[in-house]
């Protein structure tokens, strides 16, 4: 038994849910998971699909064929995903180890169907809960001058060990231009405020002045511009004016590792297709 | 231009999706939703689809024609509804009026696609309201002695203005069985508590009494058993142990309004399917 | 049996509770509720006391007493209320109904302590809904070029009615600055926002277009600075690349719906304090 | 210098707020958090304070001194704490090891005030993650046949460690009574589903059944009768039809690892009162 995950867009126009499923009905598949969604401003279709083959099947071919019978003819952007193949993720940190602590322990319960093949830090920090839990960990300073540099000796890495995404578990850094290029859409932030509200540094002190009666965290992917990237999970806490700078920045370590832990396994798990700075996220 | 939206379900086997969508597909329909679900447990599967015909299209034979062609194959229970047709319902209510205050305001302002022929109640105290509202107003008292000619009386009203579901909006009498059994899944209660906690009388006195931190309600299509019928929404508000019992009344207003306007919207927007006494709701 | 409410704010030093407290026992007061905040980046102190008089109390005396051997003593700024007297209030509209429905369906069933005298709006539209619940309805309309005079007979009728605040419940203009000034702390607005991300116009447009995943409504007192005061109130909903604008909009009625009247009943409990545009909500 | 909480209940009267804040006062103690709540049905009054002390504070004197003056007359049951001792923290775990990942990573990161001197499990599973965390691990196993004594064993050790109170995260086994009358409301358990719904064995199973639209966490003090005790706090998340059992327990760790949390947190930082089978929570 085999599964494949199938993520499409492309223009919207009739027939096309018909003959991406007759595809797979003629094929012997079994589609047990569908759904889709039609952006009628931008006239684009989305979909996603879950199926399965009871005989041996050759994914290969399947992609091939699913090319040449439909993917051409409606001018999709497509990806055939086989259950076969965990992604491998990267995790940065700096010195806050609250997601680092959630991220590891839900992988080592078995929660992330993923490979952690290392961790990257600016600091030596966090050296200690790598080790702790088995994962490599290299420190690789970086300053404003030497950020090129140590992009460069992270890239070599992430190529090395086949990285597929990265997460910034709080990296206090700005990711070097080479590196958003080299993960499109594959590289997930956690910002701690609901965005677009306090974008950018200390959102925590600005919430408090601002007298907001709720905070946020939002994790999204990362673009060239900052904090302004798609979109992935958002969710927000109460709070009231008894609560001092110190107890947001508290609460919303909680908020943080949530949102991030479900930004990455919707990534993990195919249900995340960006367009127009926008994630659909088939949940 | 015409919209039908179609609801199924019918025993799990592969090919369903790929027969419906080629269906509409080759009558010129544009099919610009689709939902699905199995129930793998008991090989079930259910669909919902909206679809827009550009052309003149003759409803009745596209129903006879799905009947034939599809639905007998695969031995479906369907519904082919047309959004040509508002639903009317009727409100049945006894004296708290935030629910019925609720549900007319939104019926002015547009948001409830459905047309409001009467209002039934046990008692005379909201026949003002009814009237402000422009609504007509019967007024059946229902003892436990006289529940059964209630019954007879409210039927023959309901059938008489051609009613296609009923909303209880916190009417505080026992539902007879011969109405229940002529609006099978048509007749949408609120109850305010999360169900399956504190069914029955005085939730609100039950919820302080255990010293829960949070408080609920629930819509639900009404059964024979008390309380447990399918469950269509839920939602729920903090409390603390400051709240006195009338605190909770009052937060479990706001929350009983919510539910059940939400339960109306699926029900009136085609978006629930019952099955094995729980509800598939596609949102 | 008389009951009144004190609010204070003052420079924080020690001794303030004791000396409070002390106050109300000895005038045989029985304190059932007193909560207090000290902000200590800005060394003030927050107090909100309710107390019960069981004998016959003169509140004029209670007043002046309480001035001259605590008030002034602590450099307080204080107000007591007697729950003798409820807060007169006015609703100001335009053309969206769903927030006027609720104020109005909650003060009808007894939901707030307040008596509403009139109805303001620039367009005719609400009339009929301000005659079905029987309250006075004034149209004034207010241009760009007439808002000033507009603002002139809007204040004398506010005064003629001994208003003691207002709401704006979903007011689509600018509120003059003469009107500002007469109403401090004393004008609460909804906006459709979590502010402060999409402050000013078209927010759900904006968030939209931004693709949260979230979106919030705000409930704050009015100032000069568009969408910029004190904040009272907020809450959010879930929502989905699935959900258009249109779809924002309609979700969005409820969270305007209810944070307002979470807004209006602080207020109008005296629940509010309002300090360095901040809130703090004794809840 | 030095800071004390304060946690009182006692028959309501008036005068005890003017008392115990004038105590306090007159010692050159700085109150800069009060809460308070009277039970109007029961007449009893909770409080609870914090007040710093600048000088060379000797806390056994001023305990001596409120017990003489103050609490006798007003027949309290009282407890103060200083801020310079921690309280000592058992945890019981089973197998699943989300919620022992969570309470060590909160507590490596400094997030709770307390020690952990020992973790106690009927099983070996997790023996591995306590080692990770440098956490003492003791496996006692526990049959229904050897449960008195393996509590005898219990007992000897978490008395040798001086332990005040005890976690049960996800402890799969009755407590024996022994245990509970030696700790009482001094054991939090975490259950998984909104109490009172689906006390017991299995409540996602039952949860899915029932077909709820919310699921939810408890956690609550232990008392003899099986998830019937004081509860602390409780949390909810969102399910759909299409959510499978499994999906049930996935989403259902991360809210039990946040009640659960919570729940923690609040009696660490002495928030917690219990009264009448009522928790009292000061948040």
């Amino acid at each position: 038994m085999s599964k494949i995950t199938l993520l499409i867009h492309c223009p919207d126009t009739s027939g096309i849910i018909a003959h991406v499923t007759s595809f797979f009905y003629k094929r012997q598949g079994n589609i047990f998971y569908i759904d889709q969604y039609v952006d009628r401003e931008n006239t684009v279709f989305f979909m996603r699909l879950e199926c399965e083959f009871t005989k041996q099947t050759n994914i290969r071919n399947i992609k091939n064929e699913f090319r040449e019978t439909v993917a051409e003819k409606y001018k999709m952007s497509w990806e055939i995903y086989s259950d076969h193949t965990k992604p491998r993720m990267a995790v940065f940190v700096s010195k806050y180890d609250h997601c680092l602590y959630d991220i590891l322990s839900r992988y080592k319960s078995g929660e992330l169907e993923v490979s952690i093949p290392l961790i990257i830090s600016n600091h030596k920090d966090l050296e200690q809960v790598a080790k702790n839990f088995g994962i490599p960990y290299y420190h690789i300073p970086a300053t404003a001058n030497t950020r090129e540099e140590a992009a460069k000796t992270q890239l070599e890495l992430l190529q090395k060990e086949n990285i597929d995404f990265i997460v910034l578990a709080r990296y206090m850094q700005i990711v070097p231009k080479s590196l958003i290029a080299a993960f499109q859409n594959k590289i997930i932030n956690i910002h701690h405020s609901f965005l677009p509200a306090f974008a950018g540094a200390k959102p925590y002190h600005l919430a408090y002045k601002r007298g907001v009666k709720i905070i946020g965290a939002t994790s999204h992917y990362v673009t060239e511009e900052l904090d302004a990237g798609p979109i992935i999970e958002q969710d927000i806490a109460r709070i009231s004016h008894s609560h001092s700078i110190k107890d947001l920045i508290l609460k919303g370590r909680d908020l943080e590792k949530i949102v991030l832990a479900r930004g990455i396994k919707y990534h993990i798990e195919r249900k995340t297709l960006v367009y127009n700075n926008k994630t659909i996220v088939f949940i």
